[in-house]
């Protein structure tokens, strides 16, 4: 079409590139930057280019971070004793949200996925093993998906002959969940990890 | 929290800007920088700079172009005795991806709406009524809102004393519609409208 400018497609093309965006929503970012103020546009690069420049990945846990090592790595107060296994940095700031967990993390930065090409080489399981000293229990918090749970099951293999405890999230209906809504894998967990009370 | 990066918060809230984008999507964006390679951003970014560089308004009929006047006002095959008055910019294109119209546009840039404090000098009316020349249609295709529909009385109005044709787009059940769902004000006008076969 004529009408259509070629720096406004690149840019449409460009916004096309985020996760979940299709041609419409493209196009209504590319508009809205075409409009917002020469500023605006300004400091919404400028943030994206600090982002990339400042945030690295830390060498021990794998989160990200601003100085290495993280935050929470170099914590005195957290208790070195526990390390929790999560699949991304999502996991670990809702967790963190919870107030509840006060061990350190490890970022496994995907689940084992053959499918996908993703292989245990490709997780940062090697980086892990590494940290183990004085390591007592091995919190394996992957998703309950097919991926997250084959992962796990691979993960406590290989901590077997390390004598650490190895756990993992309990399963069950969510808090404020519907019984009757519940999916029978769901409900089976419950039951089976029912608990007095 | 303290497992929130400084540099990541501003991302995710500079995301947060774009239009329809909430906390989730615009941490899904902001990771998805993060794990882009650099090459891949750099180009993201330059094609927003590139796009606010290069995409200017037409001086005559307000759409965006590269240059000046737009690749359509600059047209000589188009017929420049119809104008076409639409909206927006993404107005232009849903009607040019027809090919049906061949005359000439006129972008509003917005429609009156006093309660969001649009009038109608903030609109592109006044530049529209000095290209009267020679024009003999003037095809009003604002939308059938409220505030479409004010838009084009009020244009309508001021046109009277230039004795040109002032027509509306056609309203009325929209191609493969069903009868059943349309709305009330849909059906009046579908029955307003009606054709002989």
């Amino acid at each position: 079409m004529k009408a259509m400018i070629k720096s406004l497609t690149t840019l449409i093309d460009a916004f096309k590139k985020l996760p979940g965006i299709g041609q419409k929503q493209a196009e209504r970012f590319a508009f809205f930057m075409l409009r917002s103020p020469e500023n605006d546009v300004k400091s919404f690069l400028a943030s994206i280019l600090e982002a990339k420049k400042n945030i690295k990945i830390c060498p021990v846990c794998c989160a990200y971070c601003e100085k290495t090592p993280c935050d929470i790595c170099s914590d005195e107060r957290r208790d070195r004793s526990t390390v929790c296994i999560i699949e991304n940095y999502t996991d670990l700031l809702a967790i963190e949200r919870t107030g509840k967990y006060k061990g350190l993390y490890h970022v496994l930065m995907g689940v084992i996925s053959p499918l996908d090409g993703i292989h245990q080489d490709n997780l940062s399981i090697k980086i892990f093993m590494k940290r183990l000293d004085g390591v007592k229990e091995v919190l394996i918090a992957t998703n309950p998906t097919v991926e997250g749970d084959a992962t796990a099951i691979y993960i406590a293999n290989i901590l077997q002959p390390h004598k650490v405890r190895v756990t993992r999230l309990a399963k069950g209906i969510p808090s404020g969940g519907n019984i009757e809504y519940a999916d029978e894998i769901t409900l089976v967990n419950a039951l089976d990890g029912r608990k007095e009370i």
